[in-house]
């Protein structure tokens, strides 16, 4: 299995995945042999045959669902994602569903729970045992993107007061341990976490000593609310392989292990590289109907922006309709600013995101940034001058275009970190509105700059 | 410790950051008092101390770096970066730094003498215990980004035929064990990984067995060369806690775990966003004058593009010194099919690299896409055309206006996807180059279109 990933390029990896994991499934799909495809997907691990489902059409997703019946992996379930999950779900009903639910560990059926639509929610915690889902509806009763989500809820908890050989007995006696732990959480008479203790200190210390004298001191513990974003920081700044999460009385609740935390990470930063790009969500599962609707807005907003735009040029047609060079010109000015102050929002908005720019430094960035600006504003300046100069025969008209071209650089860059710090300390998402703002300025500073020293200038 | 990441914006978490952890040093840097310099900074977790260095100017670093002298925790190095950690190796000299390092774990180590330069690296080493020296050597051997650098070299490998009762004495007995560690590496006589056996299962299980008989057999095995970003990939996919490292010819060469590929996650995500941005590197550290060299060369590129564009204009300057409209309505064509293409485009990029988007899908991906385009194309077009017969009163130009919008919107949507997916083909990284691709397109396309129809129809 690992081969495949030995492959350099991701053009080749994904080609390595197609063949050497997804052969057999597709052979078997197109010809519609139900035990070949319960085979081949049987050979699969459960998140390969998820990403296979995800890449099929629905006829074959249906097909491979069918042929499944109830060999179904639950597991498959919290490895699938939006509109194909619902689709699986529509495919095996609600009792089938509520089956697997109740096989999962408590995080993963809640995330698959919390996919479905509000109706197809009702249909299976229907089907459900009362206990189960109690523990589901207080699964989503946490807000969404809030640790007590990611959190699983059986933990292996154990009184300071405990010696290390009570605890290895109580482990081979209980049977009802969660299927992998790393560190047992040490909790006092209220059930407070006071500790940790990893499994491999408690392996290499003397059996009579208590709990409570080795564990280390319970440092980082996670409110069931704090947002994801904030416990994907915790274990990141704090190298954690897990971390005991702690209900509003400070009682433990829950833990949350490193491996939940990976797709945090990818999640938050996915979302700002998105927003930049004018986009709410990455999923490519959702339908023609929903893409358009989800790109419109953003287009819309920018098409005000770009009219805001074009009404500065239009208050200069009369110096356009005089010299035609102008027309040509004025887009280098305006995406050139475009696109250097993307470049400094880009870099903004992430190290805003991994608080390398704070209130401590933001006034030495602002400065630092400018004089890029003004360095590479000069720099294209001279450049932009020459060319314009050299293709329209016109001295003058080079001096505009590069002045134009200098002002517009600065104003790029002083936009391209000010938007966002700005937005930030106002507690807005610096990467869902600065792209707007930033292009907006250079755009009409562009024109601006350009036509009116032109009109200035040249008449 | 956790208090101030219960706070919800980023800019009170930063602040937050600022007056809970940092205020004290900062309070003690500004009364240039060292015993209050050292005392408080000792307070501070080792990531929050490297944090608060990389916010301090130069003069406060020095002071800082200097008041802790021989306290300076080793750690510290691991959590710094780039120009910040050279800055403080020149502080603390070659010798201290060598001292530092040879306390590090190997992997770290190696991290931060990568991010010397050569003569530091040769001064460092050169003062380094040779076996120190030599793990180190080998270390750095490994290509940059490999599991090889990722990977720490002390590891718990025990022999399939040892038994559960032995393997725990041995863990008493032997001193020289990595501080932490969750799961056991079994490996045969050639010292090949055969399999995993995590800790919990370890203690569950009755002491006589051979762990051959219980351990999980091995099965994502990372070799020593594979990129990091399949580690990462390996990791996520298959909710790996750690994996063992295999040298060419299959033996054990080290171990690599969650917390460490979390960076890496991170990391590679956001490469993606900054180069979609326009930028090749985060680090807001740099040098005013390495800023500007690096945001130049992508300027530079745009510059070429932007010309192409204003050629474009300069074929109809007849057709714009007749209806100068045109030039006023011309950007907005042109701005709003380079945002669509960046919608497209930010998907497509994220999605070759989670692997959503294979040759398996690719086609289906496509004629979605372009759907969406022609849709929103379609919308806009009655937007934009009745605005521009408002505004200037002419319903043919309202017309050519709309019609030029619904060929850029479609163009965008194709290019946006199809420049990605061909870079990825070709086993070049779509978020390198596809920018600058996309966006010419619908430049050229957009003014083509526009004031192409608008010479046919119009004059």
């Amino acid at each position: 299995m690992v081969e495949p990933h030995l492959r350099e390029s991701p053009e080749e990896r994904s080609a390595g995945l197609e063949v050497d994991l997804h052969a057999d499934v597709v052979a078997a799909l197109d010809a519609e042999d139900r035990d070949a495809i319960r085979a081949s997907a049987g050979e699969l691990h459960v998140a390969d045959l998820a990403d296979l489902i995800e890449q099929l059409g629905h006829d074959g997703r249906r097909l491979l669902i069918e042929a499944l019946g109830s060999d179904l992996d639950p597991e498959l379930l919290s490895e699938l994602h939006g509109p194909v999950l619902t689709e699986v779900l529509d495919l095996i009903g609600p009792r089938e569903a509520a089956a697997a639910l109740s096989q999962l560990e408590t995080d993963d059926a809640v995330y698959v729970l919390n996919e479905f639509d509000d109706e197809q929610q009702r249909e299976v915690l229907a089907e459900l045992p009362a206990e189960d889902r109690q523990a589901l509806q207080a699964g989503l009763a946490y807000p969404e993107d809030s640790a007590g989500r990611l959190m699983q809820r059986d933990v292996v908890a154990v009184a300071d007061f405990w010696s290390i050989g009570r605890t290895l007995e109580y482990f081979r006696r209980e049977a009802d341990l969660p299927d992998r732990f790393y560190e047992i959480i040490v909790i006092d008479g209220e059930r407070r976490p006071v500790g940790t203790l990893p499994l491999d200190r408690m392996l290499r210390t003397n059996a009579d000593l208590p709990i409570g004298m080795i564990m280390e001191p319970a440092e980082h513990l996670v409110p069931v609310d704090m947002d994801q974003e904030e416990v994907a920081f915790l274990f990141q700044q704090y190298r954690l392989m897990s971390a005991a999460v702690v209900d509003r009385d400070g009682r433990l609740a829950g833990v949350i292990m490193a491996d939940d935390v990976a797709d945090v990470i990818e999640e938050e930063v996915e979302e700002d590289a998105m927003l930049l790009g004018g986009v709410a969500e990455t999923d490519i599962q959702e339908t023609v109907w929903t893409t358009t609707r989800t790109r419109f807005s953003w287009l819309f907003v920018n098409l005000g922006t770009a009219f805001l735009a074009s009404a500065v040029i239009g208050m200069f047609d009369a110096a356009i309709e005089k010299i035609v060079a102008l027309a040509v010109l004025m887009p280098i000015v305006a995406s050139m600013g475009g696109n250097a102050a993307t470049q400094t929002l880009t870099v903004a908005v992430r190290t805003l995101a991994t608080r390398e720019l704070t209130a401590a430094n933001a006034r030495r960035v602002v400065v630092k940034e400018a004089m890029v600006g003004a360095i590479n504003g000069f720099v294209f300046a001279a450049i932009v001058g020459g060319i314009g100069f050299a293709w329209f025969g016109d001295w003058e008209l080079g001096a505009v275009f590069g002045l134009s071209m200098i002002i517009n650089m600065i104003a790029a860059a002083l936009a391209g970190v000010l938007v966002p710090v700005t937005l930030d300390r106002l507690g807005v998402d610096p990467a869902v509105a600065s792209g707007v703002f930033v292009t907006t300025v250079t755009d009409v500073v562009g024109f601006f700059a350009f036509l009116g020293l032109a009109a200035l200038l040249l008449l």
